[in-house]
């Protein structure tokens, strides 16, 4: 058998090439993939020279543009064909690589895949999910849940957020390797009749797929403790709460310089803490597990962290071959088409476009 | 000159009418306004008679009927008229009293609010504000920022959020003392051209306000920053944050459960935060600063947290006493007014009804 072939953007992330050239050595020790690097072919090579690695399980591939953290995505993928992250995204399309794995812009990342691999079919739109921790109150193995689309749209019908629902619970039972995993809908109260006609919609549509382990709409209090394996959300919300935990969490590690100052023992708590508030930090920084999935094409495609490290790119070239290995786009193509041409759907399609809803 | 009289809903709240009589006798005790007690006249006589308090500043106003947390508001207002909650807005609606206090349920506060007070005129939509706690980058005097809608409305357009910029500024400036304060759009990225076709439209729009000192959009992690003093956005967004953010407040509170066990220098750093700890959590429960502002009528409208203690809702007295003091609802209305009586607004305004963006 082949080994599975992980395209990894070289040129993309804040910390350079070089950075990204220590993550790839890291995960071809560790994993039996093939890793493609692909940027600047002269940079790349004396960067590999100064380590010592199975010249088997890494490669070189060209690729001479680089797009930065602050381009107009849009602008920049179309005035540089031969970008990194373009070229890392067709390898991918084109069945020379089976994943990709960027530290570039999300905005480019996106667009970038969108342009050059396939949707998987009936899938409406893609969507980003990340993992973040919790307080585990279902007690799995692990402290993490999952919340999409963080990102890769604004908004979304209730029919795209039911498709997300069944991405993101693929991907938890085969990566996380949850059975039958929980999912949720972010809303403003647990009724069903809660957050306008949209998300109605999308709470009776979720509560009538057979497949989906739905247990109804979640508030923004419920995020944190772990209740549900998967949260089901727009881009604008998801992304503005995945980034308010990130200010949390930020804001956690600095409250030493706040009104403590004066009281000696809350300062000395804070430093026996110094490192729990680390691990909080670091715990909503999802380069730690890997980076992003993005949800909805016929390869994966995993956003890693623009801050991300050796062990953070090493982490999400692991997570792209754990993801081919397990066949989760597979698996996603085939709930998505399960869901979509089941006779009622093809019905409630017929009716949704003869009466379309106000969204 | 007559003294400010607070009409309070005694039967709402989850802790029972006794803890809003403590909490009206503290309030009474300390500032120069009447309240009127709005509820069952021979509980709140009882309740009244084991409390030492001046006769002059407490008056009881009869209502038979009581609403509770769990009760639908559209149906109960409707079949109950007599409900303290409805009579207490009417009792404002009827000028007789300027300002009314409930800790009942948001809903059945704000629908007997839109029932019996009138709309400042060209308000569009009223609006529930809410201050929290945040890191105070802009070094003010105190660490609050505020930030609405936080669940008045679901979605709402470009030009509502463009008045909600207006009621929390002119809040801001009037109950905190804040010259010029700054306003920001919640979105997700700092450009303009962020957040799709409605948040582009509210951008521009409060770009070209002279009256607002609007510093453009701001992210989910900036939130606790405290680098804006207003911050705008959609109820349902406003909802989802804020509980995300009393989530979070809980979780740390909490975090001493989790990994943390084995490491005893965790443990005691963590009894040692303990009363940082409680400050935190105690820092995003608004029953704290007197509970929040319901903004856009012509009578100001204190919602006072369901798990309002006395001393919560004493400050939510205060604070209904200080905006009729300050007149917070007449600078309201004079601000609005000016914002859509001026030509470019009249323009604006023919231009979008005949060119209606797509919210």
């Amino acid at each position: 058998m082949n080994p599975i072939r992980i395209a990894v953007d070289a040129m993309g992330g804040d910390n350079g090439h070089k950075v990204v050239v220590r993550g790839a050595i890291k995960a071809a020790k560790a994993n039996p993939v093939k890793i493609i690097l692909v940027g600047h072919e002269k940079k790349l090579a004396n960067a590999l020279r100064k380590h010592k690695y199975d010249g088997d399980a890494i490669e070189i591939y060209n690729a001479t543009e680089e797009i930065s953290m602050n381009d107009s995505p849009k602008t920049s993928i179309e005035a540089k064909p031969d970008a990194s992250i373009v070229v890392a995204a067709r390898l991918v399309g084109e069945g020379k690589a089976d994943s990709f794995v960027s530290a570039g812009s999300t905005g480019s990342v996106v667009l970038s895949a969108a342009r050059n691999i396939p949707r998987i079919s009936d899938v409406r739109r893609t969507a980003i999910a990340t993992v973040y921790p919790t307080m585990n109150e279902l007690k799995r193995d692990d402290i993490l849940s999952l919340i999409l689309d963080v990102g890769a749209n604004i908004h979304c019908s209730a029919e795209e957020m039911a498709q997300f629902a069944i991405m993101g619970s693929a991907y938890v039972s085969d990566v996380r390797g949850t059975p039958n995993p929980k999912v949720a809908l972010l809303n403003i109260g647990e009724e069903a009749t809660k957050g306008g006609e949209k998300m109605q919609e999308a709470y009776r549509m979720l509560k009538n797929m057979p497949t989906i382990n739905f247990i109804g709409n979640i508030e923004g209090k419920d995020i944190l403790r772990g209740i549900v394996d998967v949260i089901v959300t727009e881009g604008f919300v998801g992304n503005i709460v995945i980034k308010t935990l990130e200010g949390a969490a930020n804001t956690v590690g600095r409250l030493g310089k706040l009104a403590f100052k004066s009281r000696i023992s809350w300062k000395l708590g804070l430093i026996m803490l110094r490192k729990g508030m680390a691990f909080i930090k670091e715990a909503t920084d999802y380069s730690e597990y890997g980076g992003a999935p993005l949800l909805g094409f016929e390869k994966m495609v995993i956003i890693a962290h623009g801050r991300s490290n050796a062990k953070a790119i090493s982490n999400a070239i692991k997570l792209a071959g754990k993801c081919v290995r397990d066949d989760v786009c597979g698996e996603i193509a085939k709930n998505i088409h399960t869901f979509e041409r089941e006779p009622e759907r093809e019905y409630e399609r017929m009716k949704s476009e003869r009466y379309p809803s106000q969204n």
